[in-house]
């Protein structure tokens, strides 16, 4: 389990989002926060590419100011739909956008996740298809009120009262909660 | 929005899982939690029935109890694989039976849920394919060592540790989790 294969490393997750931490929580990982500042790089109609080329430049940003002997994991996550990729939304009015984009069709989250450790980097993504119900424009409202929107990819958080806006996925849940663990785990599994 | 359709009601959920009681603080609902004890059906070839008897029995065991204006939610979850039932593992000997069964396959969670109110009651039930990856004996032993499986249905928990054996999901994530968000919605329209 991941836990013991990372006993005895010191873990910094190069991410400020207390969603991932949770996660590394969930599966017993300390790991020190440290939020990398990276320059986005456009492949609008690639999101693999972009995910996985964020996540990677996240771990290489924090390898710059660490020694080797830290295991840096970096993660992106994006909401990807018709050609279009959502981030986090500048305003409520684009929060609103987005919801209505979303509401009563799928759309598919993607994160990349990189592991640096010891000269070594390796990278992934997973890829998730996440069907919305149809939302009326009082319940968008209703959630932006909430504020959960505003700081999350594609304007909703599906750990929260997003949730109920989910009739189903397909593919990884963690992955769209922002942290695919089982791709985590294949990674580490070669790595380590 | 699920907690303003249950403004002004009083909830009472009828169940002991601290998982339910988590969904329910995620979506905003205040909920009074009175555990239900009730007998257990048999239907082995028929789990839709067999988790929609139980929902109803355990929403309708409370409703003696109380009166008309609240409203009790039921649910009850079960793992299903080639015919045969997992509830909770009664001993680490029958985890690690439930575990090895289930590694390197796919299963079926299903839980129904049930919502009595006002002389009225509405059932429903939600059903999500779950594939894990393989698991070792070595790593069957240290999960069960964790103590996680041991009040979970199918001997493990997809919130914990338990999320890095999940490959992929093809459903409604929160079913898994115990209760079935979407499917609460759709009841709770119908029936408000």
């Amino acid at each position: 389990m991941i836990h013991n294969l990372l006993k005895d490393i010191e873990i910094i997750l190069a991410s400020a989002s207390p969603r991932r931490k949770k996660i590394f929580e969930m599966i017993g990982i300390k790991a020190l926060q440290m939020p990398a500042h990276i320059d986005e790089v456009n492949f609008c109609n690639n999101p693999r590419k972009l995910v996985t080329t964020h996540a990677v430049n996240k771990a290489l940003a924090i390898r710059k100011i660490v020694d080797n002997d830290y295991l840096i994991v970096g993660s992106d996550t994006i909401v990807y739909q018709k050609s279009e990729i959502l981030e986090k939304p500048e305003n409520k009015l684009q929060a609103a956008e987005f919801l209505t984009l979303l509401s009563g069709t799928y759309h598919y989250v993607y994160t990349g996740v990189a592991i640096s450790y010891k000269n070594q980097i390796y990278s992934g993504y997973e890829k998730t298809k996440v069907t919305f119900r149809n939302l009326s424009a009082y319940e968008i409202e209703e959630y932006i009120n909430t504020k959960e929107p505003m700081d999350k990819a594609g304007a909703y958080g599906i750990q929260g009262m997003g949730s109920q806006f989910v009739k189903k996925i397909s593919g990884c849940y963690f992955n769209v909660m922002g942290f695919p663990v089982y791709r985590f785990y294949k990674l580490l599994e070669e790595i380590l």
